[in-house]
């Protein structure tokens, strides 16, 4: 088993794998910048270190990390997500220097970074992918002549694209002549490779993930689904296990389907196999995920598995703890991202000062996050600052529980996206389970609420005022 | 469905009322006396009345409540645990006026209340019960020839005590001699009743108990047992679900016979029989307690059934929503009473102004609490300030998991108990899942420890200081 751990990460999720490695008996070595001196991840760790004054540089810095874990006696490195998570050449600096890094092999990272790559490594496998371009597009005639055979809309997107970047619809032959080029200099200027491929636009998709373990020993199981449609601009909002949209055999298919796709691509750790279905209830395969998932919580909740133990585990050399039929599901996950921003105003983001923060409690609910009372978010990372997860034993119960427990929950000094979220979930197409990508568009009527300052919050602010008065 | 219920109590099992009438879409109405006014609860819930300035008296005072209810347009009263919860003259008197009481009929609630009445109803049923006098003794004599019969150490106990009053342990017949009367005392001026029974003393019994939900319509089911060992004289410390200590058969056997004895006095509502173990694995009926334990928590955790909510319910006509085979346990479950006390010096209680408290977050972490930073611990009533429940899928992920719970959960300003569990976490007796009632006097190693002011306390600590310096 592993003995010491560097967390190249911050935030909630460097909380999250300090946990891990607490419950488990294996130290935590925290990193961090000038701007995350007073972060939480680094009070909770037992080690921290800087990396400099730069706010990011330091968290992006293979080198300097592995050097870092080498001389504070790490046998491993954990990447959270977002960063270094999905950069092939870290696993590779890791490895080489003889740190383990816990995800997957660098050469699997590489391949389903490679999302033309990925797609022929499927299609070979027999999973379903959109339909579109073989590889890279040779150029603009190869794309008009694509388009015609599938039909538009298309989307055309760059091959090392991620994260809702390097992508454009296409809904006639005008556009895609015009959005080539465009795609093309995007793609050079923000991930440095000039190539394209076009697919079939799936309009309107449900978006459905499957949660992979997979051992070094060959055994690879699934951890039942995630719903994900709830998202703005392709980031997520509010995810959900099980999906309320799928029946047993859907469920059951595209579970096995990405089994298959994990063990195609001879995966190893905790993964991410992303679906899109279609208004048919067809699927098809959209990407692989190769690191742990902002939303593992509600799988970890309806299944009782905790993921980020696993990770270390499976790093460690460790066989699986569970059989695929020893994985049961039970009632329904819901995670609400709390991000500091203003739905009101464009989802501008809000950083400063938390002057009160207050965890809400009581039965089916979990919190993930790194604030506290008196700490200043800073604005230089994502603005995911708290994750809130509630569970309940049917659908309606879950959503019942999800208001109380926003209500329950207090943060004052910046805005978030609490309030909207009360606001979906009163909403009739979200309670009867239907929901697309499409749906935060569809539905900008949500967006006009006030927040209302009720008793709770202003008593316990008054009572805090008066601490605060007193000199506590 | 009641539209509207008052809630009898305080503290956190008020707020735990009113989130599941929140959830339910029942408005709650909270009673606070003076010393309470800015207690969570009045926060918490939708209305708020003062029941005077005794400290005490506006919370056990029937008619005043259940005029109040009526007052406030209220269906029901929730009457919580301790307090009122098991007074049958309250019940009757809410049933008599038309408001529900959300418990068990008036009737049953008096003859568990009466102790050598619950036991020959239970011997009746079949159950097993210490062997004892059949009713109350007649005198000194009586007591000396039974004592002679079952075999020295007995109990003798006051028929309408609780709560570990009005109990004492005879060696022998001069000890059974010196007690006697003294127990009659204290039962005439504790209960107002003279009557004492004796039992056979059961040393150092393991304390087992059965969740019971039974609803109107004769539906009777268990929600498997909770171990509740661990105390100090007579107070739970810790309570575990399911229990370490039971195989499957003992398990079966329990559950079975609190089913029995549930349906043997027409048992409604939620409920908890209490059993002992003897050393040989023999189990004895104890009590039966008519109200929500302190530890529905951890039944709810491996249940997943909300059992206030299932309370809600059947006080509201409805049927149970689980038949006895739907109710499946998964993991461990342990609860941790935070207490306002001072454990190394004899667990003196503590109160005064909470400087900072911040709850434990992530995977298998559940907070009922009714304390906040700023909040003043008054001194007059129950010391529990907060239960901490951890679940993890193993006996030993739990345990590691409650160690880290403990170590984030973070309260200043006063002393608590929850130090002292990190060492009970430590022994190796507990790890191994080995332990009676007997546990915490034959530890009191246990009680040497230092509080450690850990890096991480010491840092949020400071950065509240500056908080509450810059004047928020």
């Amino acid at each position: 088993m592993l003995q010491k751990v560097l967390i190249a990460n911050r935030g909630e999720i460097a909380v999250r794998i300090i946990r891990a490695c607490a419950e488990m008996g294996i130290l935590s070595v925290a990193v961090h910048t000038d701007a995350d001196r007073h972060a939480l991840h680094v009070k909770k760790a037992d080690e921290a270190h800087s990396v400099g004054s730069d706010p990011l540089a330091g968290y992006l810095n293979p080198h300097r990390l592995v050097n870092l874990a080498l001389e504070t006696g790490c046998d491993a490195i954990h990447p959270g997500y977002g960063f270094l998570s999905e950069n092939a050449e870290f696993a590779e600096i890791c490895s080489r220097r003889g740190i383990r890094f816990i995800g997957p092999p660098a050469a699997v990272i590489r391949r389903m970074g490679d999302k033309t790559e990925a797609r022929r490594t499927m299609q070979r496998a027999g999973i379903p992918v959109v339909p579109g371009s073989e590889g890279n597009l040779a150029g603009l005639d190869e794309a008009l002549r694509l388009a015609e055979t599938i039909g538009y809309p298309v989307m055309l997107k760059a091959t090392s694209g991620g994260g809702g970047r390097g992508i454009r619809r296409c809904d006639d032959a005008q556009a895609l002549r015009q959005n080539y080029q465009r795609v093309v200099s995007e793609a050079t200027k923000a991930f440095g490779r000039a190539e394209v491929f076009l697919e079939k636009c799936i309009v309107d998709p449900r978006h459905i993930e499957v949660q992979i373990l997979a051992d070094r020993h060959g055994n690879v199981i699934h951890l039942f689904e995630r719903d994900c449609s709830i998202q703005r601009r392709n980031q997520k909002l509010i995810e959900i296990a099980p999906s309320p949209q799928l029946d047993d055999d859907q469920r059951r298919t595209v579970c096995e389907l990405a089994v298959e796709a994990a063990r195609a691509v001879g995966y190893e750790n905790a993964g991410t196999v992303e679906f899109l279905f279609d208004r048919d209830g067809r699927c098809y395969f959209m990407e692989m995920n190769t690191r742990v998932q902002v939303e593992h919580t509600i799988t970890e909740t309806i299944t009782g598995v905790d993921i980020v133990e696993e990770q270390i585990r499976i790093a460690s050399g460790l066989p699986l703890r569970y059989r695929q039929e020893e994985i049961q599901r039970r009632g329904y996950a819901m995670q609400f991202r709390i991000n500091a921003e203003d739905p009101r105003n464009d989802f501008l983001p809000s950083f400063g000062r938390i002057t009160r923060y207050y965890a809400p409690g009581g039965p089916g609910v979990r919190t993930d996050t790194a604030i506290y009372t008196g700490y200043d978010v800073p604005p230089y990372y994502d603005s995911l600052i708290a994750k809130l997860i509630v569970w309940a034993m049917s659908w309606d119960d879950a959503i019942a529980r999800g208001r109380r427990a926003l209500d329950d929950m207090e943060i004052s000094g910046i805005k978030t996206t609490r309030t909207y979220y009360q606001q979906i979930l009163r909403s009739e197409a979200f309670q009867q389970g239907r929901f697309d990508t499409g749906f935060v568009e569809r539905h900008p009527e949500l967006l006009r609420y006030s927040e209302k300052r009720d008793k709770a919050h202003v008593a316990t602010a008054i009572a805090a005022a008066i601490a605060a008065h007193a000199g506590l």
